[in-house]
């Protein structure tokens, strides 16, 4: 059962998903994150409701060298309340589909204090492995909503500031209080249906010759134009 | 031979590497990449020196499943210049392990127009196929030099910026046409030798709850605010 949570068919129809490893377990336990159960061999030295052998955690394991803890956590789908994208800011992740990049987002979102992030059904899926231990933590602390973007921001009164490759200088981004950042998939950008939301598209100026950046990068200078505009 | 480039001391020895996949190497040979040997099975549809069978490029191919191509390259150990540092950007990366992000951060030097990245021999190796498979294409188009960084940022003329938890605000960065910007390893941030070598010390304001951001995504924020403060 534990190491079939490792697939996400699997992971939704029993409702709960396994993340292992001392450093991202340690993390989420010092988040106050509530697992419903905690795996440890005798080598781990956090807390732990299922002591098991180094053989067992082995056989449940998905790394080629197991860790001494694995953690199975119950995946709580969260939808939004009425208004709620109208207040405070908001990272919308269109199609983002690298795990690295939604995990590292989660953890830029959480640095510059966004007050949500929302993801369409087609990104990297938030209870992989890949997506939590790269939010460092994050993942623990974040509000996270995913829900179909273009129903979601149709008629929104916030700003909707996409990032795009052919928008006002991001520089220029006035103070927004309240504001819905969206950040498309490396490959493919905006998904045109939500580009025609878009109140806004920005644009980190170029210099040289790279064709383009990191979305999570590209992320990270929005969130901290964003920030500047507001201090 | 081909199989054992994936292995530094190998490559060293040889003085050669190899990078395998459709889309790397079709960026590489599109940004003038001089490759010694591409070898392409019929599946390939760019150039080609050396026309391999399926079956051959399976041996030789570290993928799980091999793409059609596979390039060498010869290595270029490329050496500063006098005073070289004194004049334009550089990205000066210390004791960065993981080569996704020494790849992302080439391409974050090649978009804001840095002239050049420093890494110190701690560093991922340059020439690992997961560095240039990162940076996008910009490890065809960036000049990279690789040295000791105290030896060579100390008596320098030029200020030396580093990211740390504990500087000034980014975004009072002022126009700096030459400078050297530090940013240090995930996990221990900039070494003592070159902490002690540094002229300024910059952070990125935190509003939220995040420990840190990944190195990559601190490297862009400062680039784009130095290029904010250059306009």
């Amino acid at each position: 059962m534990l190491r079939s949570l490792r697939d996400k068919k699997h992971r939704e129809e029993v409702g709960l998903y396994a993340v292992e490893g001392e450093k991202v377990v340690s993390e989420l336990i010092a988040a106050g994150h509530p697992f419903e159960q905690i795996y440890g061999t005798p080598g781990w030295g956090g807390s732990c409701t299922h002591p098991i052998a180094e053989e067992d955690m082995a056989r449940v394991s998905h790394f080629p060298t197991p860790s001494s803890v694995l953690a199975v956590g119950r995946i709580r789908r969260e939808t939004l309340s009425a208004g709620e994208l109208e207040r405070g800011l908001t990272l919308a992740l269109d199609g983002v589909q690298d795990p690295g990049n939604v995990g590292t987002m989660l953890r830029i979102a959480d640095w510059f204090g966004f007050d949500r992030v929302l993801l369409s059904p087609g990104c990297a899926d938030l209870h992989s492995q890949k997506v939590i231990q790269a939010s460092m933590g994050s993942f623990a602390r974040m509000r996270t909503v995913v829900a179909d973007l273009p129903g979601t921001l149709a008629g929104l009164r916030a700003p909707v500031v996409g990032c795009t490759l052919e928008g006002e200088d991001v520089r220029d981004l006035p103070a927004l209080p309240d504001a819905v950042i969206v950040i498309g998939s490396e490959g493919r950008g905006i998904s045109g249906e939500v580009r025609r939301l878009l109140t806004r598209a920005v644009t980190i100026p170029k210099v040289g010759a790279a064709e383009s950046l990191n979305a999570a990068v590209a992320a990270a200078i929005v969130c901290d134009n964003l920030r500047r505009a507001l201090r």
